[in-house]
């Protein structure tokens, strides 16, 4: 048996059990009783604990050396290459940094929840200024391994590839005329009306309506659920892919584009490549082109104007509001477009989310390159919101800088995969525009199939057989041009 | 360290990979959608071989004998007997032996499903004849190493302790008395009329039924779900414990006191002791004790006509017949207490139940024992059935040996423990009645507070720190006396 073999058996034995952690995971999100929490939370590290030591098996290095002199084709050297990525992320950083690391971030998060309510930057500082010490120390390892800056050594974990020379050349492009654009759709909203469809919505209508949704946007039911959960997500594994949304009586839109926005997510799973199944080569390619998929369903498709002639009757229907004026086509459409400046990236609009992920980037940048310190945080925070959005944090740190918790748990470079994904995902809608004929047209008729044949093919097929660049590259013609994402905004609000 | 900590610590790690496997067993039964099911097979198969390796490592034979020469007490001497019996279990047997078994067993119950509505017993015995010669192989190399006859050491699988000569006394028994029995319940309701509560009972109404008794039983919905599934069952781990049942919507006293049967199970598992769980001897005790708790609570407690009382009017109220003479108490108790011979053990009513069970033992031990062969079931089936029942089912293999999958699945010496679960269940009563005071009124006006602290206290707590013999004894005053299962059914039914 070839040593390639032998890897890749391995490897899926560490994905069966992975698969076990996943289903475990909906479960402890979306269905377990609170007391079952600290039994679940040992089993899960006991998982978690089996799962590193088999990754980091004293066999794999010779086995990585001996499969490289194996006469492989090209996707076999992928897979051997993600197998390969997968043991040196395990094996780079001493397990005692590893437990420093989970102990610094939960420490953190546990403290933040009570924090953040209470304004109290002053406590929240000391817990913080640990997780960054050990990220620092975490990115000076994985940097000297990978011949990389320390930042950039983070932006892999996520983004594979992706530097800071190019988001300081993609990003830098924005802020020229993200600032400007705000202004010209403030302008141009004020002068628009539209009413907010009022409730109540009863959940068992809206879960209905979720589920419709779904189907029409071709999520595999025999392959998956719609659950309920405090923090919506989309998880389990490819075969059966779970997400979860959480109803609000009052406002039935942000449970349903939620819900289309993780069946963005999980048709991406549901559709990698079963040749590839359970091996690191057949995973998603990366946070930001998940991201892709997530916002292309959401944000290219969903509140577009042609899928609004779709989802507005869809949803009067479901709601028995067809008399409501509110569920009119125009409303709905200017409803899901509206823009607003806001403190809270996650209630961010699309035009005004990638000021909030530069603001990060830039800051959490400085902070592991050890340029600024924890103390100087709420300050330039304060003045780029100012910069950006025309806001001030000043003293408000619950809206600002301790607003969410990836930074608490140690996640810096996590941020820059949300408007990467933002601008794969126009990227990769007007590649798919200039291919199928009257796409629009199309999409405006519920006819959804040759642009799910396009993701399906040039997306979710490819796994991570290719690198990020080289996905984008072969789906849409050309690397990441952040000039689609901008069109996109101007088209739509301007 | 002591050698007897160490194995707990081995021991505590192979629960919590059973605490992963608990849950996505519960999911495939409950949540996951049919497409997943292939995977998840993957994934349990992995983990089973996981906590097979686990549980036959090779240091554990050294360390069972350095920790028998450790200085333990009493309950550290009953966990160490727990651990290793657990352990000797899963050395005992070669591993193509088990293979050959779990590839036979899935074989015949695959091909059961289709043969069984098609009454084909000449395709079906061709598929059992060899999952009995494994059964025998099996049992006679558990035989060798327990010093016991063949069947008997099948038996000690689920009944620790428990024999046929113990056996063959207490169903002997009660063969000199059921048919009479039988007869005389018969005459009785011969002359009895009670109305069936008829339908539509919309599920919703059911399921908040189903959950105000689990509340009035104690069930901790803290540690705990109740879901729905095809075949009810209690699964889970004892901090989060699953129990599932299904609806009908012509008749909601199935469900319900389905419900209350799990329930029992759960309160079991809820309330086993915490210092010892995730060991073997913090587990429940043996299969018969978990069933006496579940008929405990169903026959015992809710069929009773006190606990009526409480039942039917909390029924008519969830299901807002309160006007329906169906619900009054005297209707209720007369249905949930009628008595009908029939072919299908799973359908029977307590009266009839133990003439099954009986049947079984008495076919398998002789089976398992090589004094008959397949050939022989069906017409020692159709003798006893009309000795016991007075049915016959000549040529009906479906409702007769082909009706359930026990036998399919290699699970001979199972069946007894279903009415030595009633006869513990009945005596478990007596002794509470013994103890408190008036019991009969506070079930009646539902203080229940007493009967379950009996029960935590005499049966839950102690898990299985002494033996079967020992529980019982110690609980009520005597080893298991079928008296008082007897006394019952005359009490109740004549």
């Amino acid at each position: 048996m070839l040593h390639y073999d032998r890897l890749q058996q391995h490897f899926l034995k560490i994905s069966r059990l992975g698969h076990l952690g996943a289903i475990c995971g909906w479960d402890q999100a979306a269905m377990m009783p609170a007391g079952g929490n600290s039994a679940r939370g040992e089993a899960m590290a006991e998982l978690a604990l089996l799962i590193h030591e088999q990754t980091t098996a004293l066999q794999l290095p010779e086995w990585f050396a001996a499969a490289e002199t194996e006469p492989l084709d090209a996707d076999q050297q992928a897979s051997l290459k993600a197998m390969k990525r997968r043991w040196q992320h395990a094996t780079l950083l001493p397990g005692d940094l590893v437990q420093a690391i989970s102990l610094a971030a939960s420490t953190c998060e546990h403290a933040w929840r009570s924090q953040r309510p209470a304004n109290d930057w002053q406590s929240f500082k000391a817990n913080l200024s640990k997780v960054v010490d050990l990220a620092r120390e975490e990115a000076s390892i994985r940097a000297a391994h990978a011949g990389l800056s320390s930042y950039d050594a983070l932006l892999d974990i996520y983004e594979p590839g992706v530097t800071t020379a190019q988001l300081d050349g993609v990003f830098g492009d924005v802020k020229t005329w993200l600032p400007e654009l705000i202004q010209q759709v403030d302008e141009k909203q004020a002068t628009r009306s539209w009413q907010v469809p009022q409730g109540p919505f009863p959940i068992e209508q809206q879960k209905m309506l979720g589920q419709e949704a779904m189907k029409l946007l071709g999520f595999d039911f025999n392959h998956g659920r719609l659950d309920v959960s405090t923090h919506p997500f989309c998880g389990g594994v490819p075969t059966d892919v779970r997400i979860t949304t959480r109803y609000d009586e009052e406002d039935f839109m942000t449970a349903l584009l939620g819900v289309i926005h993780e069946t963005g997510h999980a048709r991406y799973e549901q559709n990698l490549p079963k040749a590839w199944a359970g091996l690191p080569v057949g995973e998603a390619r990366s946070m930001g082109i998940h991201e892709s998929q997530s916002l292309f369903f959401e944000m290219q498709l969903a509140r577009s104007r042609e899928f609004t002639q779709l989802l507005a009757p869809m949803a009067a229907r479901a709601l028995q509001r067809e008399q409501d004026p509110a569920f009119r086509v125009d409303n709905i459409y200017a409803f899901n477009t509206r823009m607003k400046r806001g403190y809270i990236r996650v209630n961010a609009d699309e035009v005004t989310y990638p000021a909030h992920v530069i603001l990060r980037y830039e800051i959490e940048r400085a902070l592991i390159e050890g340029d600024i310190e924890v103390d100087d945080i709420p300050a330039l925070w304060d003045e780029k919101m100012q910069a950006y959005l025309g806001l001030s944090t000043q003293d408000n740190y619950r809206d600002g800088c301790m607003q969410d918790i990836h930074w608490t748990g140690g996640a810096f470079g996590y941020f820059p995969s949300y408007t990467l994904g933002a601008m794969y995902a126009a990227q990769e809608f007007a590649a798919a525009e200039r291919t199928i004929t009257d796409l629009r047209g199309k999409i405006a008729r519920g006819e959804l199939t040759e642009l799910f044949n396009w993701l399906h093919d040039n997306i979710w097929q490819k796994a991570s057989i290719l690198s990020t660049e080289d996905l984008i590259a072969s789906a849409t013609g050309e690397p990441l041009n952040p000039t689609y994402f901008r069109k996109h905004l101007q088209q739509r609000y301007c």
